[in-house]
């Protein structure tokens, strides 16, 4: 601090020290910031900006201050003002002079941006991890419960049967996308952006791609205004993280709905459900209410770094700083949450008799009597039609499709014959056997395709 | 946890335990809920609910919760899910059966949602107080620099000389409306919630109006499941101080820009600027850059909130939960921001030279000219087009307007005669005579306003 | 046009002409902005800057260009930018010069803001009448059902029996608060503008009182620089019409629900019900489901410009001219889905044979049971934790509540009596009669002060 | 509508026809809906659903529709709902029965998720196009003012000096980077859906794979669920979009900043700029400005159509009707910016001697003699601490760097000698030859790789 500060005739105001500092947060970093030194060190030795011995001097220093860090014995000190400038200070403190070495050919920009890609591309990867792991509980659920039967439902409206395992499926292929989405961001993340000085490049003999090597970068940025500028990495990953947050808020809804004394589809186990203070008798899916609630801190996030970083000019503002407690975030938040509705679902029970019971209710098969009909030769549009009266006239005689008699059909059309009583729930779900339908064949298929892209890892 | 839990065979996972848990952010509301338990427990006692004797004893505990957690005495278990449960479960060891009786004729939903509202309460009232004092900076640098002329902006290009001061004024203005709508959100969170229970009220012959009186709160919730579920309060917070960090954005990127060598009309304290760790000659505004990158923050939480909140059904649901995270972080934002902004203006240094500079370059007088010629009597529309050849005429030829001989005017209108040349930024400055004009007469008295308003408190 | 562009040597290339215009949905402004001319042109003759005959004849031509665009005579041509164009362009065709003294005094800045506030002014208080007729409804409805009982939920979860009328008491508060909101919008809406000129004012000696008389305004804004650049009474439009969209978004959630096979609570009429191309026998919620999806949009509006209006300096720039659109479509949003909503509730029938069944199922009296032991002596945590052993035993026997004999329930608490087996969901009602409880006598009240509030119009 | 409704006693309310109509905005997908539904046919008659006599009628007819709607001979209905009734039900009329097969084995719920992705796909396509475009008159920019020097900034203070070529190609490198989300986009929207039937899948025996060749999917959708409730591919291009429209907000806050009087790097020119209806000398940058604004509403239609998605339960819901409206003013709003920009760019003059000139002013080349002295053997942190001394006393003595003696210099340090005097801000710009950096032989190898990449189409 006293050194960046050394042209002021004053100290910060305290309120600005306060106003301004970003330790209490990006000391998250300090792993990534002391892998980057290293690197640089090294780098510095190799290309003889500094000696072989001042590199294994900071180096050996850098060590200790992370052991010092994880051991909790780090002092960090408010007026430090980010991480970058309290390992420094410590290093200072421990090996005097050729610390100062150690920012050569270095700017806080170009580090910070780096400690921020490292952060990333582990949260990336842990993320990648946590997606693949709610796959495979659903792999499990679907393949362990195969031959259960549900409404679908369109506007929450019983529509057609279909196998529990489809459905559950369903959310396999939302986070297959999103597990996509996060790889394509990993690659414009995995660019090292050190050795862009603060805007305008080094005016060193460097060697960035040593550096990318040492530090496990695929690339190395192109152009340095960019580089020190550019949070576009972060924002790919908070909105992959909202996409797949919104996806993990429809499986929420469905079993806050699942759970409820109208549909009691699921229980929840006792360990993923909460009770009352004031009522004993409940059983609370707070778990899925929760992951529901937390989509909005996401897509608030989200929202917030867009804002932040709208109408910047070049290249580095301290507007920034507000790039790291948001992704800290919602990596914490989306990854607990994966997590935790992994664990939620892995032991929930189905109750297999109250679904089916409410695929019975109701006129469920009337898609599959328009078929019929059109199969029987009748156009689509004139067999819906018929349906549609059919079903009015049920309704009205408050009976249900399997109670009505084939001369009642025959009151419609013509083309009903005996054979229109074996439509059943059933012979619905089986004749849907093209790809991506429910039949037990397709759901089979893919099952061993799901298997193939998640759990041979 | 142990008491609610009762129905259960098993633990929560600790997975849940952690994603579920609020203790690690609402204990900030600790003496808010010890605050409300002690009114309620009054009341149960001057009901006739429990014993004065009781409530005696269960007021003195809740002092000395409070004051072991003012002293950092108090414990805090992760497993207490949140600050009423530990507060209770303190309680309960202090003084063992008696505590229990604290809950009656109350449920944890009314409860966060009073902790919730006082807190809101005093939040609103140190916004004012903040407002204010950034009200009264303004109106200080107003009336100390009366005088100084700058150029007036449209598109960021000079468009008709004004006085800082009413340049400073358009500030207040903002905090104004800030100030009313904060003052509004207090009117909706100024009602008292508890007594209405889980969400049907309670069956005690509860006392709604003593508590009210014994809180403070101007009145009492008329509907016990919108009470519990009610979070417009937050929300309407959150969207007041949107807009006004909104305004101080606008205000952070003028003093960027003013801050700017190309601008140069302000220089910033050294206690209210930063340096570079490897520029040494940079004295940037990075306060004011936080500051405008904080507002996406802010805007992200109101989103947030926002879209937790929507289709939830009735009436409470664990979603609520997230409303805390996000205002309180609304509250520091917004409070610390408005409190360095008023260090920022009242340290800073205005460079009436350099402003005065910019208003000499470019055609800062055409207005001026064309309202000379409607005065003369040509139709606005065409003293206009007439303005706009004359300033193309002395583009081409470089000349400003002052460098302009009165037979070059001429060439343009016949009405032009030598009382043209009088009009200077002095008297631009000094014809805007209307209310809300730039003119020195106008400033002064709406400083005077300024000052019946915000510094006669 | 070509008068604005004097200066220039060119003319706007196509595609900028295109992406600037705002008259594709500006013209929406017009009968205000007529409003305003007119009002401008008699202040102008009010105060000899033209004469009264030239005033007259201004407000003639104005009349005319009003009554061409109602009866869809007028040509609006793309080149004319916005409304304030195409007007002032077909007046100078009817008028001549005489057109071109209706701009003295006034600016397109502080003309666009009159527009936009005489519209916003209009617009709350349509709005406000719709939300009362919302009011209104829900009170219709609450009084002619007043005692149909229903679960009152917490998590989805049946907590405790309600009067169906309580419930939707819920959603006039809600309402209520949003009618607050809008009308303190309207104070800071109801603040004219004009005569601030571009930024600074203007150089005549025009009348700010008579012109706010004239059109209708309570007061006139104190300060030209903030006058012309304030958005704030879009932005606080926005942000209550977004606070009311999720009150609607809460409702259709609910309307959605009740309409499902699994609850059963309500049926939609036909006339606000859809069906299916491919399943007839649908009756889909679409009204609502649109509603609930509409909130995403009035989020949306908010959101882009509070972004658009982060860190503008002063005074006026082009992007203010992104604050049109996303307000009419608010405005036009919010006023369909409220009257929507109205139609829908107003012939939705309720199914209180239903509502009952699913109040009778489950321990939705298990907190009137613990009430019970908390009269009889114990404390409200031992009642909680007796009653919470006394549900687990009796799920466990796979009974409910008034299956078990008395010495079951002694068992768990010698404390119960006889009694115990009169609790009912009746008389768990009607003990919560504290203010804003469920009890009839409680909501019977609520209905008449919810009358008083909103039917005396 | 009639088929469609023909179970219910009442036709739709007229408010409801009018809220839940889509056919104002959705007509433009028009084409999309032929193209699919033409293969539909095809495919029908290839599997012998329909006969090869009804496939070709149902072609011509709707190859015919196609044309009445391009020639604007179309009817559009409002009460037609959508543009797949309205384009049926024009079928009805001209092909009677045979139309009415034309919907065997096909929903609206796969049909309108087709329509989307066909949309989507093409308006990637276009983005990709222009964002090339864009890039490549970045590349002409570049190489076309190689040598002209302006300050690099950060915290819009000048820096360090950097050429204008590099600062252009940080932009390229921006819309690199959106390119390849677009890309990424591309290829989980380049997936069929047709097929999914309304959510199970069909009951036929069709031929997926066919309708993805003829309709150029690259890929099959492989669950019926997700397929029809799928809107992850609208989000996504919204959320890239909201990056593009960052960037160009970026590009446009300078464009205003260097039009300034106050920077002056810049002149637009008339063609992309406009003047003031009050002050004729203005020449404003709006074009810059509303693209600038326009980010807001980019931002806000993604946080629109997250919002509607949070927490729908399975599968098609009514509230994604909402998808449509959002996705068509984002790609119209990317594209006419990306175009726009591009003009405005290709059209605009340098002014290199204002840029050269603000180069000069200040301390920028402080950094340089820091690396001065650390090349002398000083350590960063000591020769950074020099030269802010060294600065602070230039300062107090009101002097530039070049005008300061060798004797000045080496009171700071003993290490200054004679050749401090030949760093420049032409050695400054050589020096920093890493890659990524400012030197003209960096930044003549990254325009050639731009070119490869950007050119070679």
């Amino acid at each position: 601090m006293s050194h960046i500060r050394s042209r002021f005739d004053k100290p910060p105001d305290e309120l600005v020290v306060k106003y301004t500092s970003s330790l209490h947060f990006d000391w998250r970093l300090y792993s990534y910031d002391i892998r980057g030194s290293i690197a640089h060190a090294r780098m510095l030795a190799k290309q003889g900006i500094i000696s072989n011995e001042e590199s294994n001097t900071l180096e050996k220093g850098l060590v200790q201050v992370a052991e010092e860090i994880e051991q909790g014995k780090f002092e960090f000190k408010p007026e430090q003002e980010d991480i970058h400038m309290a390992v420094e200070a410590r290093l200072m403190d421990m090996l005097g002079d050729v610390a100062g070495k150690l920012h050569t050919a270095r700017s806080r920009n170009d580090q910070v941006a780096l400690d921020l890609r490292l952060y990333t591309k582990e949260a990336i990867s842990e993320t990648l991890g946590s997606i693949r792991k709610l796959q495979q509980t659903l792999i499990k659920l679907a393949e362990g419960n195969k031959n259960m039967i549900m409404p679908g439902y369109t506007h929450l409206q019983p529509a057609q049967p279909v196998l529990l395992a489809h459905h559950l499926l369903a959310y396999f292929e939302m986070l297959l996308r999103d597990f996509g989405r996060f790889e394509d961001c990993l690659k414009r993340t995995d660019v090292l952006p050190l050795g862009s000085g603060s805007l305008a490049g080094v005016a060193y003999n460097t060697n960035r791609q040593f550096l990318a090597e040492e530090l496990g970068f695929s690339d190395v940025s192109r152009n340095s205004m960019d580089a020190v500028s550019d949070r576009d990495f972060v924002i790919e990953y908070m909105a992959a993280a909202s996409v797949c947050m919104m996806h993990l808020s429809r499986m929420a809804e469905e079993i806050v709905l699942w759970s409820s004394a109208e549909f009691k589809f699921i229980e929840l186990d006792d360990a993923y459900s909460t009770g009352s203070s004031l009522m004993p008798q409940k059983k609370n899916p707070d778990v899925a209410e929760l992951g529901r609630g937390k989509t909005g801190r996401v897509y608030g996030k989200l929202m917030g770094l867009l804002t932040t970083m709208k109408a910047l000019p070049l290249t580095y503002n301290r507007d920034l700083q507000e790039d790291k407690e948001g992704l800290f975030d919602t990596v914490d938040t989306l990854l607990s949450s994966l997590k935790v509705f992994s664990g939620m679902l892995d032991t929930l029970k189905f109750k297999p008799e109250n679904m089916r019971q409410a695929v019975n209710q109701g006129f469920i098969l009337a898609t599959d009597l328009t078929d019929y009909l059109v199969c029987k030769g009748e156009s689509f549009r004139n067999a819906h039609g018929i349906i549609a009266h059919l079903i009015s006239y049920a309704v009205k005689n408050d009976k249900t499709l399997n109670m009505l008699s084939l001369d009642e059909y025959r009151k419609f059309s013509a083309l009903f014959e005996a054979d229109v009583q074996k439509i059943t729930v059933e012979s619905s779900i089986a004749a849907r056997n093209v790809t991506g339908g429910t039949s037990l064949k397709q759901v089979e298929q893919a099952i061993k395709k799901a298997k193939e892209i998640a759990c041979n890892l």
